[in-house]
């Protein structure tokens, strides 16, 4: 770290079990906390440690750690400096992700996202594809501890995708652009509205009082903000106008892949 | 508690919302922090508050406590007299249930069970009636806890079902059982074998270990241990023998009905 | 149906069983098969039955049909006036529903919807509450079978839901309202060019038409189409302003109750 | 087929799409059945179809045939000699797949297995390491129609698993051994009090019934069979001591490796 000059470790362990009585799960437990303490006291200073969760795979039987209260614990006594980050596929099914965003920022232990997107397991497509809403939700917690003087958090925001259908850059501008979106729909709660209506026990009204927000279509306010920062306000025609990624493609031993193969 | 003479607080909250934006999760985890606080304060010495979580339902945006991780946090917070109650019924599909339990027991944070099974969500049938195997694995962890002399334990066994086909008695004594040769199962596991093929990384044996004993059928030895307890040793045709539903279900005003209705 | 004047008989089964063993599967499909074909054949010229599918609860070992597959073969063997109504919250998590619809369309075999919608099980909340892009993504299909002249379609809209925090009559007024954007942002989508786009494989290209009309706006839209059909653009502020609820809780034995109690 | 002199076509189709408005829906239907029926109408004679199904991956959007209806209906429109492939790890969690192995035997349309094994998703472990009862309960179909005079089947039986932590020979002993518990088991269970407590509505019974098979140890009974076949009684360990691991380790380049790399 010191040498790359990061200050942030990103951890995420694939370790785990495949069968049954394959290893010893409290054994395996503090292994993971010896280890990572080893790690932690040898952080430099001003540095952090962000420990992520899988809920399975690689691993098929079990997973060292397998959930953000899995993370939690090991971050929380270790110290200050480990947090927990949250990649968006790495949940169980329906899982409300907006409400873990929450409460780990409620004890000071967000520390970043890996953002991709997924209908099913770990499937890391772009984010924002599937299910925008639950981007957006994230985004109203994020916006919430932004907007509260209490509340204090260093978030460091990754995208971890796997594109093997798109181009990649085409996905990656696709990406930032619905996160832009989700943050600036998130931006447009009315906040005092929301906490008024909660107070009052109206479930509609709160309820519309998001969709207001999630419903307005602020492409037309991103386009201005990039005009006025002196970007193009269309991103991704403008990536394609660029012709960059015919020239890479070209420059490119063997042809254009730019998946996996 | 001192009035009844229990030395039990065990507590499940319905409590969740139903839709986004309904109520303001930070508020209601510290809501929620505060209550337990003010009761745990309360508590009679030698006596212990459990925590139970549930994934999802009667709320379906989200719940306060859906995680063993939630639960955790609370019981950690309030002290060593606050532990995590496991209820198997409420987890995600494919969640590592014995895990958990391993988990917990290494914090020392594991207070007691409801028994119950499922095969889609909180279906609350008749314990080991479906996948058995689990219930083994999650006694094999019990076992394991019984059996090291570094562990401390004290954990209260309770089923929680809703049994509206069967008749409760009848599927009462099915749980029983079925919980009785999980025991017996798990208590045959030949651990020294076991931790030497985990060592030795040998996963075939590791895993087949656990086979020979999960596949041992311990009807004969439970039917001697009740024999040798003056019991008999088929309990659920002794029952249906002793006539005792029959004497209730005419004692009962409107006749048989045993379930819902 | 006569005495009604109903033309559609619309069929849920909660049959199912809770243990394994409890029934015959084979047994009981011939079972369905055969009281399905007998009142199959009472059903009056011109009428509709439709065959719904649930994937589990109240049965929480197998339900006798528990996919669009089982209630498809059912309908297929039964005949021409036999289709398959799709309940939004009877699917296992992640199940494609856009897909069946389509699927179903293609087949002539869907006859009906219950829209609801459901973060974990069969939640039947407000429809559109939790992830609309889903919603959009079904009015997508449907609007593509309106728009093609080889493709006939009967599809009988319903609601079903179960609100019990909310009032019932603003809850139903959000459902009709989402209904409503969701069909609106359907028609919205540049189909030609999505034609376009999917034969050039160009999937970005592709996803970006679908998001423009989900992303758009449509409630100005709709509120000039209520102007223009002589109602209150805002059903929900209409209905609030109206005084109709406290009119009925008032006339009501015992208070305002609309919910469960 | 005539060169190799196989009697199956076995197919599984990665087709699918990983993003909304990527492809059409009905269109790709239509283009399956039309290359099915082409590839259907060339199948030499007393030659079968197995059309394969998987809930999604490596498609993360839709799969062309996600489950169990689309390839029945795909099979049912060729004809007689087109059949469904069961693979156990394709279906969402929590599915009942005994249920729709019974359903594809009553429909004459169950025409394969591939047998491995999962907790989570496609995990291709050995099979019968995870909850071995579900394999017990597809045995106890297979049976039943093997039992049924009125009932004609014919099912390829196969082995498709991914083994990256096991040896791989091992695992396939395992997995043999495994099956063929399985089907001993469901061999034990007696059909004519099954049938009994099944017309009884006795549900304790009959669950009794499968669990007395299910729990009773017959391993002793497959090492006399094995024993009487003149093989050794006990597969795994007569592997490990043929050295036969040792022999072809030995004999590849560059060492031992039986895995991925």
């Amino acid at each position: 770290m010191e040498k790359t000059g990061s200050d942030l470790l990103s951890l995420w362990f694939a370790d785990g079990t495949n069968f049954p009585g394959q290893s010893n799960f409290r054994k395996r437990k503090q292994w993971m906390e010896k280890a990572l303490a080893e790690v932690y006291d040898a952080l430099p200073n001003a540095t952090r440690m962000l420990i992520e969760y899988k809920f399975f795979e690689p691993a098929f039987y079990h997973t060292d750690l397998p959930d953000w209260g899995t993370a939690y614990l090991m971050a929380t006594k270790l110290g200050e400096k480990a947090q927990v980050l949250i990649d968006l596929g790495h949940h169980p099914q329906s899982t409300n992700i907006e409400f873990i965003v929450a409460y780990l920022i409620d004890e000071g232990k967000l520390g970043g996202f890996h953002f991709n997107c997924r209908k099913y397991a770990d499937d890391d497509l772009t984010v924002g594809s599937i299910n925008p809403q639950e981007l957006f939700l994230i985004y109203t917690e994020l916006v919430a501890a932004e907007l509260d003087p209490n509340t204090e958090t260093d978030i460091a925001y990754m995208i971890d995708q796997s594109h093997n259908l798109k181009p990649k850059v085409e996905a990656s501008i696709q990406s930032v652009c619905n996160l832009q979106k989700a943050y600036a729909k998130a931006l447009l709660v009315d906040r005092e509205a929301l906490a008024a209506a909660q107070d009052a026990a109206d479930l509609v009204e709160a309820e519309s009082i998001l969709q207001r927000a999630y419903e307005t279509d602020v492409n037309p306010l991103l386009e201005q903000v990039r005009l006025e920062m002196g970007r193009d306000p269309h991103p991704l025609a403008a990536y394609r106008k660029s012709g960059y990624y015919e020239k890479i493609s070209a420059a490119r031993v063997g042809g254009e892949s730019q998946g996996w193969a």
